[in-house]
């Protein structure tokens, strides 16, 4: 999706994302993108098997080479980690180990309570075959997406991207539901009511509110209908013009 | 991320998601992928420029072919939703139009409220340029992923991935932290208390909990840290080891 405002950098830093034996450079350069579409500034690569930079990865990220250019390189999990307080692992349910498991809100909302300075990363492993077992003993805890069971492999960046999308959401205030009006503004009672008044007595001129029993309940529906919409200001002048219109009235030209 | 069963399978049908203009194979492939990773299960196609099927699209996909199998071709947006009673366009804010804006949470929660039988979907947009307004005006209300503003442009993959997650959370129970132990049950109190007095016997022999007036307060927070890990019966058990190893006593060989 389109829509780019450079102005408003939300980029916060964030806890590091960590791809330990990473392969597909485009993985990387997607995984790079995603994060910087959530405000994640910290990538971090051990061992990347094609090698770092990546001009796979450059092309994938999109434009996201803030991320890319701030890529620090390990050679192993450990050093990688060595210098974070906290340190989520992105795998599934382990089968073979007792470990704290969280879902990716559940981490966020973890990560936000970490007092000030008690840096964090996350742990993503290879593309085919996930995080090992011991570099998941280097974390504190396991972190498992909620995904369809019987098809629950993800490609790598958006497994980033998940979480990252949790860790956005934690401090977005986007209303749930909101009526955009660019050019207009919502129309007061007055210019509605005004509206229908007129719309009524055009439909009782036309024979349509009848029987007279039954004009209040139409009224009312037909009112109801319209209120529906949220019209703005300049929806309703629209719908003016399209009464006027079918009622044989040209505007002048 | 490996890890699949496929006893539990949760594709459960839900929304169409119809890609309008599709540009890249690959970018329908991993739509599949992701739709399927949240139990989505069909998928619409309007005017997919590199033709269909698509080679790229069955290699993305990496084993989500029941989704590819099922996908419809559309000659026109129009039709792609003909048969809908609710469609949502995912885009971003519209500039110069009045426009219902929900977040993808939002119009899952509105989707999953909708009556039986009220079929719905939602449009993507193609890769670089998005929906078009004549789209847009197809679909009831806006879906806009909140995201770093700076950085707002999603792959179409990833938009599909995000409203997926939302829609599989809606029917997911997973417990947001939970410990798994897959070989053992946790420790009963008994077990615990049984380790601590051992343990701070034999400390008491050489001479750790010192001095005495102190003695109490260290106890606790011995205790407090061991009790923090939730240990289970199994990992009790190696710490008796732990401590039988460190006293110099070797178990039999």
């Amino acid at each position: 999706m389109a829509g780019t405002d450079k102005t408003k950098d939300m980029t916060s830093g964030g806890p590091a994302i960590i791809l330990v034996d990473p392969q597909l450079g485009s993985n990387i350069g997607m995984t790079a993108r995603a994060m910087l579409n959530c405000g994640l500034a910290e990538l971090r690569l051990v061992r990347p098997r094609d090698g770092w930079p990546s001009e796979y990865a450059e092309a994938a990220a999109a434009g996201a080479t803030v991320v890319l250019e701030g890529t620090k390189l390990f050679d192993t999990t450990a050093d990688a980690v060595a210098d974070l307080k906290r340190v989520y692992a992105a795998t599934t349910r382990p089968r073979d180990m007792t470990k704290t498991v969280v879902t990716p809100r559940q981490a966020v909302a973890e990560l936000t309570a970490l007092p000030p300075g008690c840096s964090a990363g996350i742990l993503f492993g290879p593309e085919r075959s996930g995080l090992i077992n011991d570099d998941i003993a280097l974390a504190d805890t396991v972190m498992t997406v909620p995904l369809n069971p019987a098809f629950a492999s993800l490609n790598l960046s958006q497994a980033v991207l998940l979480f990252g999308y949790e860790w956005f959401l934690a401090s977005d205030e986007t209303p749930a539901r909101q009526v955009v009006m660019p050019t207009s503004e919502p129309a007061a009672k007055e210019v509605l009511i005004n509206f229908f008044e007129r719309l009524e007595s055009a439909l009782d001129e036309t024979g349509f509110l009848v029987p007279i029993e039954k004009r209040p309940a139409m009224v009312r529906n037909i009112r109801n209908m319209f209120q529906r919409v949220g019209l703005s200001d300049q929806e309703v002048r629209t719908l003016h013009g399209i009464v006027s219109a079918l009622l044989g009235r040209k505007k002048k030209p």
